[in-house]
């Protein structure tokens, strides 16, 4: 049985009013409504990422997420600094592509690119406003202080990932509720914004114990974690909670690509083949090693900036059946993912971290 | 209390004949006879790291160990092929060099460099067979199925370090009696040999559950475990022990130059200053970022192969009180460690690994 007794720390519990101490990773393209809310069912805390969706579609998410459940939810926000375009930089780097298009008989983009995701803004504030979710997430720091006032005040609890023992600390001086400690295991885009450094990036083992340390506040680990053995040894290392993405990819809620699904189901080392890139979105973001990873490296310094860099990439993707040339996001534990609902797969995965703990501390009781 | 009772896994234990589950990392340069016997008087495994070592030194060392304690002993070697010289690749290294040369007002390397690792050979063996050591540790693979034999016919347990799953199953095949899961946040060298590529390497929250399910050999966890917590983390994640570096490098037996101990001791973000680097040996290694790292950037193809890359550095080291041109080997937990001797550090270790496998089970034993 799985209840408040199991956990060691129940302060991510009492904070979200959740029944189990895992947060489903918010993955822009990933999940919607559906994901979120079979998490929520299965006594989660489910995400919606809104960074990519226009406000009729999030309002759309957020309203299929409540029809089925009254449960707390998790809107999920970008906060970088929209780059500066710079031509010269942009010609370049399709210059660098033109290979590609040549191939794949497709024309370069014509048009300078314009920016595929959005930083949290008044008017994604204004949605937050009136949407009150119970939780808002941040990724890649935190908005502008009067926005984070009003999310505050709009009754939301709020929560940033850090990367760096430094990042948490500016996050819980900031007045965050929670920090989410993202290892160097994780999928997806690094929440790194005081440091653009890759090669210093953390390992959640490393990570986890000196975050704890460093805030006041709950801790939830991610990066790596996909059964019950990472959630008992999060729960070692200081963590109140868990965030899991890649293990969420695999259900049948998830919005994944075929290609990207395919991906994630092969490679016989599920463990060693990804790598932080920034080829595919300007910022550092693991993924599967695939072609353009391989044949340009994974981090080249000219890509265009968050989000630009993807525009140049759009026009080989409706080709890309093979995913040589799209983001195929994946964390470095996925070969530990099953396939199942993802209500199922949340209650198993605390089954599973609840008698990993209790068999850790049995044979001393005993 | 610390004993058997303590720890869910105890087959590292059983197959090491020690009394508590932890491994002192081999350092080459770092630790020797007094370091290894402090661990072995508190109750883990001692290493002494036999590659830069002549054979007398390396006798001189176990005789030293054996004068202190009966406790086994852990013998660690090299097994790589060593390398061809390449004289035009040498030079063109050495010109990349050249402003740091002139800076500090010594001459270049005049002759072609000698390799100051030797791999196991036929003379390790012998050594070996003399000097009978209850454990023996490869890192970068094993060496020849003769050698192997005969390390074996010694009455010597083997062990090897993996970096991946694939590394993992080809040590299991070829007979270790455990293998050392080594995650990326470890300092020092990777144990790397099916792969050369640092960007796909992998964290230990994912690369431990991994190996654990891969192989039937105990797994011993390495890498950012510096207290109790990783301990806890370690056998939460499916491993019979753990190996730790970095933290004894804080110990007073440790043999550790004082830039090195400077640098280990400053710093105010432990966790996210150090990187994977080929610069000082030509392999990778984990050290904290210093002025060579930053301004050479901390891997490049160009670098003479293992060992031949330290041979560059030989003449700006002497001059070198700051740390700038030396490896300043770390993990990424170090931050995590406390000064104390040796003996007292692994029983604390132990004592708080322990305690924290309690506190993870206690609530529902309740």
């Amino acid at each position: 049985m799985v209840d408040e007794l199991t956990w060691s720390d129940t302060r991510a519990l009492d904070l979200f009013g959740i029944a189990l101490p895992i947060l489903q990773a918010p993955m822009a393209g990933a999940g919607g409504a559906s994901l979120a809310a079979a998490v929520a069912e299965g006594g989660g805390l489910g995400a919606i990422a809104c960074a990519a969706l226009a406000r009729d579609e999030a309002e759309a998410e957020v309203a299929a997420f409540r029809a089925r459940t009254r449960a707390p939810l998790n809107l999920n926000f970008f906060c970088h600094a929209p780059p500066p375009i710079d031509p010269q930089r942009w010609q370049a780097w399709l210059a660098r592509l033109a290979p590609y298009y040549a191939e794949q008989h497709v024309a370069a983009p014509q048009a300078l690119p314009a920016a595929t995701r959005q930083p949290f803004d008044a008017a994604a504030c204004a949605f937050v406003e009136a949407a009150r979710p119970q939780v808002v997430s941040f990724h890649f720091g935190l908005p502008p202080a009067d926005l984070l006032a009003r999310v505050r005040a709009a009754g939301a609890i709020v929560i940033g990932s850090a990367t760096t023992v430094r990042e948490a600390r500016w996050l819980a001086a900031h007045g965050v509720d929670a920090v989410i400690a993202q290892g160097a295991e994780a999928g997806g885009h690094r929440g790194m914004f005081l440091t653009d450094d890759v090669t210093t990036q953390v390992g959640l083992f490393a990570l986890l114990p000196q975050v704890a340390d460093a805030v006041d506040v709950p801790v939830i680990a991610a990066g790596g974690i996909a059964d019950g053995r990472g959630i008992a040894a999060a729960f070692a290392l200081g963590a109140s909670a868990v965030q899991i993405g890649t293990a969420y990819l695999f259900c049948p809620e998830a919005t994944v690509p075929a290609a990207h699904r395919a991906a994630l189901r092969g490679g016989r080392d599920g463990d060693a083949d990804t790598a932080l890139t920034n080829l595919f979105s300007g910022r550092p973001a693991r993924g599967i090693v695939n072609r353009l990873m391989r044949e340009q490296g994974p981090v080249d310094p000219a890509a265009p900036p968050f989000p630009l860099a993807g525009a140049a990439l759009a026009p080989l993707r409706p080709h890309d059946a093979s995913g040589d040339f799209g983001s195929l996001w994946s964390g470095q534990a996925r070969a530990l993912a099953v396939e199942l609902p993802a209500a199922t797969l949340t209650r198993r995965l605390a089954e599973q971290g609840a008698a990993q703990l209790s068999r850790l501390g049995l044979r001393r009781s005993t």
